[in-house]
């Protein structure tokens, strides 16, 4: 039998030509990546394979925004609660969050962006009453009452890119300079955005697919004073707010949102959080405006004869391959890290794009390749769990990230990617354009519905948690099980009612929470009509 | 050393005079008693030890109570929810109850004594559009909106004392007559109950302690139709219903109770639901009555000569023992059986009686007194848990209770208990009166406080449950911990401050019930006074 070729993307490195080229063939690659921190190296580039080239929209520039301090990336974040013992209290605001990642703006009159808040009373305290004290980074409140809680909600720039912060971090990269974000609502960065696309373009004539990784803004990642994780939420609107954005939404919606509509008691709106209308609204909005400027962008990369594809992650906030604006931004392809079939499932099924790819575990970093270790565990784990997902809903390509000259130490593991390159290509001949056999129509019922298909229970993409393990268990179940699977939110019932074809409809998820679905449930109607529907047949889990 | 002698009991049993003496010798004891299904050998009631007969006050007279069957005692039950699939609802209320338990009362208005709730819509339904159907037992509900769901809460009576019916159905008692319990609210019984002691005392002289099992109104257990347990709560007080009570309650406390008030939708106010206003006048309005008549028995039994017991269960609600009304019935001891330290505890803190007593665990029942099964096993451990908290404040008594008969087949059972016996009594002389030494002064802090003092988290006695396992855990640690612990309610706290010999406060429990304290947290000026003390060095737990 002669090997099979294609639907694979091999991450090469420079001065690793031999082993690059080797893998290339080995694996049956058609397709070569850089990846964030390596660089592809020339040689490579005239193998006829397509060159695909990372490209970060608004990081990586720091010759531009050290210039334009004031158009660095935003977030709205909640200090921790301070408990008052007298009438006047300090609030240390920035304890327990890392300098070298966020630094508060005092450019933007606080008294109008920044809010205290009396947590026990549960009132806003008038501006009046506070004041910022920058030396020592404290909010002191006046006319407190002793032993409540008070909290400053405050306005900061992010002066380092999160995803590069972790692979800085995580990589031991030493001096390595830090990636500072930029934001394309205002103004420079906006004109910088596009200018420099347009230079990058016409430089890099060798590459066929621009790898955006993604567009403007970064799901929500915080790390503490120690440079640990302390808040991570892969679906936080958190830090793609800004003054610009507040004005602007104001103008499009008719009212301002205050700054507890986005850290909401520090909770930070995240998806367990039944959404407000406020929050809908915002993300809508954001929505919209992050579509309209990521078309742009694409369509100057296919008008220079370039597919576009996008990485589902590091700064895809806006996006929502799930929503209504999605299809307007005209994409290739996208591609997105495979945690299991839910993860898959969610990649293959994105509407609107020519193909789809997933980036399969482990990455070739230094955390799983290290001496000792087996990374044939993870990817076996991996591809087992992706495979069943994939003969529902196949992707179309697949691939791996990080250093080749780190896999390359590991022949098992070597061996292992080209057995499964192998059955994929196998797989997906076999199935691809086929409807697969489907027992039964499943719906999944949330608050978040469509939008979120497949993304339900998530918290950092597939990484276990032990509060949503077994809820995310049921959509890991059906990814791979030989039914059609729909995503419905509690509005669509409301608005449309059951529709006529679903056979089972399953709501899973913790108490209270947009899983389940909390107050929703309150609802008459809904439950009037969940129960009509059971009477007549339907199956409800 | 010559064998020690007193403070324990024995269950004696007719037909096995040798073993009871020999066991008498044995485990030093200095009184004996009766047992539920057990008659005193009259030998033995010459062997000097003081007698202890059993003594129900509420049942085991059908004689009496077959010629006022409108006098049992009485329950408000709920039916289970009915969805509506038309306008017209059938509901049947007595499904999944025990018909040899429960049968409705049709002898006082259904229409007005009983309440049928529209649980979607959250409103009752006018007594106007329903009516009962006594032959099939259902209520026909017109007007209904379709897909809503229904409820029933109907008055019935308790045809079947449910500690006889327990132990019936355990032990297989066959056609042994069903006890009928009777109420000493309504007024043939209020006379019978007091006659029949005047009667029963007189004709049992050599009684040296009448031990009532309990007073007048069991807790709330309720079988389902197939004779297996669908409802307890030991701190129930739905059985202690009737329509003379409720009109006596609206006439004390100026308003009417609704069906709903004790029902709960279905929770029967059960200790983990923060007490409502209304039902903390419903238990102020019991207990006072309970403590009122059971009071003229106590007085009774005392000029008689003879010592007033109370077992600690079957028909105690009301009783109380840390409420305020519970000194006045002036009785001489209490009886309980002890699952571990914390019931260990609740029985001998209680306060205003001369002394107490701890039956141990296992019932010698052929449950665990079977072919195979080694006894010493559950009796090891029943007294290890308890002698932790005996050394902190003991009981002044221990005994037994079941068949002396099944006991005396398991010789290494009997030498384990004459082994208890002693220790007890060795502990006892060097311990009682001395007051131990305590590191700390503990307060464990719920919406109950004292009057459920070491009553916290117990569903049935000490038995094991799922979701309060872990709450249980930390008043079975506390029980022999050298640290005083005392019970504190929100209410204490919010109308007395904290009391200023504290030291810790301990608050644990599932989120949102009584124990953790779910609303009552809201309470700002709670709030207030707990950060300031805890700011002052209170540790907080």
């Amino acid at each position: 039998m002669s090997k099979s070729q294609g639907r694979v993307t091999l991450p090469a490195q420079a001065g690793y030509m031999k082993e690059s080229l080797e893998l290339l063939s080995r694996w049956g690659a058609d397709a070569i990546r850089d990846c964030d921190g390596t660089e592809l190296p020339p040689e490579l580039k005239k193998t006829g394979a397509k060159i695909y080239s990372t490209y970060f929209v608004a990081r990586g520039h720091n010759e531009f925004v050290k210039e334009n301090m004031g158009e660095c990336q935003q977030i709205y974040l909640m200090s921790k609660f301070q408990t008052a013992r007298e009438n006047k209290v300090a609030i240390p605001f920035m304890a327990g969050y890392f300098k070298e990642q966020i630094k508060p703006d005092y450019d933007h009159d606080p008294k109008k962006w920044w809010e205290v808040i009396d947590r026990t009373g549960g009132e806003v305290v008038d501006a009046k009453n506070w004041e910022v004290n920058k030396a020592d980074e404290t909010v002191v409140v006046h006319g407190a009452v002793p032993f409540h809680e008070y909290t400053v909600t405050f306005l900061a720039y992010v002066i380092w890119d999160p995803t590069q912060m972790y692979n800085h971090l995580t990589n031991n990269w030493g001096d390595v300079e830090h990636d500072i974000p930029f934001d394309v609502r205002k103004p420079k960065s906006r004109q910088f955005i596009h200018d420099y696309l347009d230079k990058w373009l016409a430089e890099n004539e060798e590459t066929d697919v621009v790898r955006f990784t993604t567009f403007f803004y970064h799901f929500t990642l915080v790390f503490n004073e120690e440079a640990r994780e302390k808040y991570v939420d892969w679906f936080g609107y958190s830090a793609s707010v800004s003054v610009e954005a507040l004005e602007a939404f104001e103008e499009e919606k008719g009212y301002r949102l205050r700054p507890e509509d986005i850290v909401t008691a520090g909770y930070h709106n995240n998806p367990f959080i039944c959404p407000t209308p406020k929050f809908r609204d915002f993300l809508d909005f954001q929505q919209k405006f992050v579509a309209q400027e990521a078309k742009k962008l694409v369509k100057k990369v296919q008008r220079a004869g370039k597919e576009a594809m996008m990485f589902l992650g590091d700064n895809w906030i806006g996006i929502e391959p799930y929503g209504k604006y999605f299809p307007q931004i005209g994409l290739d392809a996208v591609v997105g890290s495979v945690g299991g079939g839910t993860t898959l499932r969610m990649i293959s099924e994105i509407p609107a794009v020519k193909y789809t790819e997933a980036r399969f575990l482990p990455y070739f970093f230094p955390d799983t390749f290290r001496e000792g270790n087996n990374p044939v565990v993870e990817a076996k784990s991996n591809w087992l769990a992706a495979r069943r997902a994939i003969l529902r809903k196949p992707v179309d390509r697949i691939g791996y990230g990080g250093y080749l000259s780190l896999a390359y130490k590991f022949p098992k593991f070597v061996s292992y990617v080209e057995k499964v390159a192998d059955e994929f290509r196998e797989i997906y001949e076999n199935i691809a354009g086929q409807t697969p056999y489907t027992g039964l129509k499943v719906a999944v019922l949330n608050a978040w519905g469509r939008l979120r298909s497949w993304q339900a229970h998530m918290v950092a993409h597939a990484i276990p948690y032990k509060q949503t393990y077994t809820y995310a268990g049921v959509l890991e179940a059906l990814s791979g099980s030989s039914v059609d699977v729909s995503f419905l939110s509690f509005d669509d019932i409301l608005e449309e009612g059951i529709p006529s074809d679903v056979d089972v409809i399953i709501n899973a998820g913790l108490r209270d929470t947009a899983f389940s679905g909390g107050a929703a449930w309150r609802d008459q109607k809904l439950l009037r009509l969940l129960r009509e529907w059971i009477d007549q047949g339907g199956g409800f889990i």
